[in-house]
C-alpha cells in the first residue's frame, strides 16, 4: 500500500493524558496517518513539550485549535484530519471548528456532551458534507466483526435476548484528587450528565447495536452512585427493547471489584447463540441449539474479508485493544482516500459515524430519564 | 456414623419421572436414608413396577400418599419422611397431608402453585411445628456456601451490586408432545403463572438471597414468551433491589441456545467481589479490589467446617450437582436427628425452609406482577 | 431395575482410611450393590467399629480376609464380591484368596507391589476363571469413554502424538509423622519401589492406553525425588512410544504445587485432537485440522450409549469423581449378572482387568529400569 | 521521547514474506525506529515494489545487503541498523557484513543455520563490539517478564520441574508447494537440519532459560518426522536437566490439529508454581502450595518496572504478540541510545543476544544428536 499517508493533527492528547497515546499508536500501527500537528493542550508549555515529544515540528504545535485549523489551511502540506482526544465537553466546539474548515473528524466517545449538542453536529456533518467518525473502538475487533456478519448471515436464527456488560473496579473508591482521568469523567460540567453511563455504558450499547442491527427503542433503568459524594453514577442498570423484537439487559459499572474491563455480549436468537468478550478477543463462541459450542478464534481462513483485513499476525498469536483500535484508523484511511476520489467506500458502514454519536446520545439521555422516574419504560 | 436411618417414602418420581432419581440418589449418597415406600405414580401400574424397581416391597407401594401415610402411620416401622418430586400443584396437598401427619417433608421447588399456597402451608408448618424442607439444591454446594460466610465474614465490605443468572437452552422450540417434562413445565394448571420463572428463576433468586444475607425488596421485570403459543414465559428480565442497599439484576431464559444450566452468580462489595458459576461448582472466584483474583477450590483446609462436611473427596476431585444435592440430604438428616431429642441443630439456618418457600413465590408474583404493569418497581 | 443387589465386603477402608469411603459411595451410587461385611481392618478395634459405621451386622465384621472367606462362604447370603482397598502389598494375598475362594474381586490400583506378583495374579485369574477388576476410575468418566469411541471411530485419523499428564502438590514438602495417607505411599515396603510413578503415574499411563487404543512398547524416563530423604520418586518424565507408532510423553508429579490433581490427556492424529482433564470432566475439546475447536459436553444427545449409561443427570448439571468411579461399579454389576448366566457381557472391554493390571506393573517396571541406566528406552 | 529515532534497514521482509511486516509494526509501535532503507528482496523488481510499499526512498532500495552497507555509509542520514528477516541460512552472511560496517544487528531467531556459524558469529560480535539483537520476542511479553522477577526474587523457592510446550498445527499435512512459509522451513539448505526444532522449539527453549535462569545441561530426544516424505522433524519431544537442578520436558509440534501457538510454560518450586501461555498473554498463574491460584494480570500497580514499562493500555485491555514484539524495539533503542553515549544499558540483561542465540543452537545439536542416538543424555 503505498498511497500517501494522511497528515492529521491531535487536539487534546498532551502529556498526562491517556487515550491520546492509545489514538497515535493506532494511527501508526498499519503506517497509514502521519502527525503533523497538533493541539495538545490548553497549556502552552505542555502543548509545546508534548509536540517535541512526538516529533511535531515547532511551529504546528499549536495552543488553540482555531489557530491551528487557520493555519494548516494556508500550508501546502496541511492537516486533512484532526482527532479529538479532549474530554467531552470540547468535542462538540473542536468538531464543528474542524467540519466548518473541511478537515476530516476522528472523535472519542461520547460524542458529545449532550444530546442536543450530538443532534446540532449531525447538522452540520450533514450541512458540511463532512467525514466524521466516533471511536467505538470494541466495534472494530476482528471477531466482534464477524459476529456481526453471523447475525446478519442468519446465523443465530430470530433474535431475541441481547445481554451486554461492562463492568470495571477502578471507581470503587472515591477517586484520588491528582487522578485526572478519574477527575472529569466524574464532573458533570466535563463529562455531561452520565457518569459510568457515558463513559462505557455508551461503549456497551453501541457494541449491542452493532452486532445485533436492531436498534434499542426503549429502556427501563436503574442508576446509582454507589460512592459517598459522586455527582454522576457509577452503575447502570438497564433493561432493553429493541426494535426487531428482542429484549435484552444492559449492566455497567466501575465499582465492580475484581472487574477490569470486562466488556461482554451475548446474543441469543431461535437457531443458536453467541458469546464474546473483550478481554479474550481472540475467541467468539458460537453454540448451536443442542450442538457443541464451537470457540471460533481469528483466522485468515474464516471466509471472511473482514476478519482478514482486521489481522496482522495469524491466529493462535493474540492481538489485542491497539490492533481493534487501529482497524478504525485503518479504515478510515481507506474511507478518506475513497472521498478524494468522490466515492463511497462500503467500510462507512464499519465505522461509527455521527449517526451512531446520535444514538448514544438519546440512549444517554433515556436512561437518565427513565432512571429519574423510577424505571418507567422511556423511548430513545 | 452409625445413627439409624431415616426411613422415607416418595411420593411423585415414578418411571419416566427425571427429579425423583436425583432425589433417591442425593439420599443415598452419605447412606443417611432409607427408601422404604412410595406413592410413586397416579397411575397403579407404574407405582408397582416403579416401586418394586426400587426395592420397595410391594405391600408399600401405594396408589395415592393419603393411602400411605395411614398405612404407614400403623406401622412401628412406618417411614419418617416424604419427599414430593411431583408436579408443582402437588406439592401443596401432600405437603399438607405430610405434615398434618407428623411426618417430616422434604419437598422440590417451587414451593407451591400459587403464593396464597404457600402462605397456607406456612401457616400449617407454624401450627404443626413439623419439618419442611425446600431442596434449593445449588446453596448446598460447598462453594456456594463459602460465598455465604465470605459475605458474612465482611471480606466483600458493603454489597453494592448482585448478578445472577440462569439460562439454559431446552425450551428455544416448542417441545415436542411426548416431552413430558417440558408438558408440565409449560402448562399453568400444573406449573402455576410462572414458566421459567418458576422453574429456574426461584433457583436464582434463592441463591442470591442466600448468598447476600440481604432480601429482594422491590422488581421491575419484562417477561417475555419468545416461543409462539406457550402459555407461560421462557425468559426473565428483572431488576432487583435488596433490602441492604444492593442492586440488581436477574435473568433466566429456556430459549438461549448454547447454555445448558448456566447459572451464575456474582456479588460486589466496596472491598471485593465473588463469582461462581454451576457449571464449574469446584472454584469460586474472589477478587479484592486491584489485587489478582484468587480461584478459590473446594478444599478441606478452607478453615470452613461448611465446606469440610460439604466434602467426599479432596480437591481437585470434581463433585458435583448430586453431592451438592445430597449435602442438604445429610444436613436434614442431623437436622432430624437432632429434632428427635427436642434439639434444633444450627444447620436449619442453611437449608432452605418454608420461609424460603415463601419469599420464592412472593418473587414470582412480584415479577409478575411488574412485567404486567410494564415495569413499574413492585415489593415483595 | 429390579435385579438383586450384588452382597460385597471390603478389605481394609476402615476408620482413617482415604479411598474405602470413596469406593463404598461409588458402589452405592446406583443401588446395585449392598456391603454386607468387612475386614475393615487388621486392628480388631478398628473393625468394629468401622463395621457398626457401615451398618454391618457385627457377626460379619471380621478382623482377617481368611476368616471372613471362610465364614462367609458357609452363609446362605454369603458375600459374592470383595472389595480390595488396602495398601499396595496387600493387593496379591488378598486378591489370591478371594478368587480361589470364588469371589469376584474389585481392586484398587496399582494391581500389586511387584510385577512378579500381577504376573502371578494374572494366572490366578486364568486357572480360576474368576472376576478381577481393577478401578482404574478416570477412565470410566462419559467424556473419557467418548474420546475412545472418538479415536476408535478414525475421528482423529492416524494417531501421532499423545500427551498425557498428572500434577499434584500434596507431597511438596515432607509429609508430616501423622499423615497416613502419605506415610504408606512414600513407604516402598508397603507401596512398592514407585512412588509418584505407581500412585499416580499409573493412572496416567492407564489413561492413555485406554483412549488411544495403542499400547505403549518403550519408555525413556527420568525419575527424580526432590524432596531430601524420600524413599521413592516423586516426580516421574517419561517418553513414550506406542505400538501403533504414536509418540508420547508422560509426567506425573506430587511435587508441583498450585496443582490439585491435574490428570490431563491429548491425543494428535493426522485430522483432529483431543483434550481432556479431570478437574473440568464434564468437557472434552475435539478440534479438527484448521477448523474451530468443539466443546463436547456431556449429553445424552451425543449418540453414545456409553456416554447415555454413564450420565445421571442432564448435560450442565456437573457429574464428577464420585459419579465416574461409579461407572465402574455400575458395569461390574451388569458383568456379573451376566457372568451369572454364563455369559460374557461387552462391557468388560471397558473395565479394566488383570490385564490392565499387568501393563501398569509391566510400565512401572520399565520406567524404573530405564530411569536406573540413565533413560536408555526400555520396553514393556 | 522526543529522541531522535533510530534509522534502520530491513534485509529480506519484501512482498510475500510474513515475518518482515511483524518487525516493521514491532519497530513502529513507540515510534522510536524509522525505516529509511531496504534490501527486500534479491528479486531487483520485488525489491523495488516493496520498498515503494513501504515508503522508502528508490535511491534507498537495494538489491544486496553488500550494497546497501556500502552505500549507506557514505550517507550522513545512513542506516544504524539492520533488521535480518531472511530464511535462516541468510542470517549469518548478513549479520556477519553489518558488524564488520559497524551496524546494529537485530535478527530474527534462530540465530543461524548452524552451530559452526553461531559460534562464529559470537567472534565477530566480540571482536567488533557490535550490537546483535536476537528477537525471540515471547521472552519481552510483560508478564513473562514479571515471571523472571519471580522467580529472581525467590517467589517459587528451589526450582524443581519445568514443562514448556509449543504445539501448533499448520504443518500437520504435507505443504502446498506454494506455501513459502512452509517452504523454506522443511528445507534443510535454508533452515538447517532442525524442523519444527529450530522453528518453534527454540522459542520455548529460550523461554525456559530465560525465566528459570537456569541453563539446561543435557537433553534426551525423540525427534519425528510424522509426514511422510518431510525433509526434518515435526515433533519434538525432550527431556531437559538443567544446571540448577531442576528438570524438565519440552514438547514442540507442528502436527497438533486443534493447536494454534500454543505456546505454554509451568515452573515449579519447593514454595510456588507459575503458568503461562501465549495465547492467554495478559494473565500468569502463580499457585503457592495449598492456596488459591491467583490469576495475575498485566497491570501498571504490580509493583514492576519492567511490567510498567511494556504496557501501553491499562490492565483488562489485552496486549498481544505485536506489543510483545514491540518491547524489543523499545528496549533496544534505549540501549542503543546508551550505547552512543558509551553506556551499557540494564535492558541489555533483558533483550537476547548472541549469547541465547548460540545457546539456542547448541540446544538444537544436542537434540539432533540425542535424537540420532536413540534418546541418549547429551551435554549442550
Amino acid at each position: 500500500m503505498s498511497a500517501a499517508k494522511i497528515r492529521y493533527a491531535m487536539v487534546g492528547g498532551g502529556r498526562g493524558a491517556f487515550i491520546g497515546a492509545v489514538h497515535r499508536i493506532a494511527a501508526r500501527m498499519d503506517d497509514r496517518f502521519e502527525l503533523v500537528a497538533g493541539a495538545l493542550s490548553s497549556n502552552p508549555d505542555n502543548a509545546r513539550a508534548s509536540a517535541a515529544d512526538l516529533h511535531i515540528a515547532p511551529e504546528r504545535a499549536y495552543t488553540s485549535y482555531d489557530d491551528m485549523l487557520r493555519a494548516e489551511k494556508a500550508r501546502a502540506d496541511g492537516i486533512q484530519a484532526v482527532v479529538i482526544v479532549t474530554p467531552n465537553h470540547m468535542h462538540f466546539p473542536v468538531a464543528k471548528a474542524c467540519l466548518e474548515a473541511g478537515v476530516a473528524v476522528i472523535c472519542d466517545k461520547p460524542v458529545t456532551r449532550t444530546l442536543e449538542e450530538a443532534l446540532a453536529l449531525a447538522q452540520i456533518v450533514n450541512d458540511t458534507g463532512g467525514f466524521f467518525a466516533l471511536t467505538h473502538n470494541y466495534s472494530a475487533y476482528p471477531l466482534v466483526r464477524y459476529a456481526r456478519e453471523l447475525v446478519a448471515a442468519g446465523k443465530l436464527g430470530k433474535l431475541r435476548v441481547v445481554q451486554v456488560e461492562y463492568p470495571q473496579e477502578w471507581l470503587t473508591e472515591a477517586a484520588a484528587a491528582d487522578n485526572k482521568q478519574a477527575a472529569w469523567r466524574t464532573d458533570p460540567a466535563r463529562s455531561g450528565a452520565a457518569g459510568c453511563l457515558g463513559d462505557i455504558g455508551t461503549h456497551a450499547f453501541q457494541l449491542a447495536q452493532f452486532i445485533a442491527q436492531q436498534n434499542v427503542s426503549a429502556v427501563s433503568a436503574d442508576l446509582a452512585s454507589f460512592v459517598e459524594g459522586r455527582a454522576v453514577d457509577d452503575n447502570v442498570h438497564a433493561l432493553l427493547r429493541f426494535d426487531g423484537g428482542a429484549k435484552g439487559m444492559l449492566w455497567s459499572s466501575q465499582v465492580a471489584p475484581g472487574c477490569e474491563n470486562g466488556l461482554r455480549i451475548r446474543l441469543f436468537g431461535d437457531k443458536a447463540g453467541l458469546e464474546w468478550a473483550q478481554e479474550s478477543p481472540n475467541e467468539l463462541w458460537f453454540g448451536e441449539l443442542n450442538k457443541p459450542r464451537q470457540r471460533i478464534t481469528r483466522r485468515g481462513d474464516l471466509g471472511s474479508d473482514m476478519v482478514a483485513r482486521g489481522m496482522r499476525v495469524p491466529g493462535g498469536h493474540p492481538e489485542g485493544y491497539l490492533e481493534g483500535f487501529a482497524n478504525l484508523y485503518k479504515d478510515i484511511a481507506d474511507i478518506l482516500l475513497a472521498r478524494q476520489q468522490g466515492e463511497r467506500h462500503f467500510l462507512q458502514d464499519w465505522v461509527p459515524d455521527i449517526t451512531t454519536g446520535v444514538e448514544g446520545m438519546r440512549f444517554i439521555q433515556a436512561v437518565l430519564d427513565s432512571s429519574k422516574q423510577d424505571g418507567v419504560w422511556t423511548t430513545l
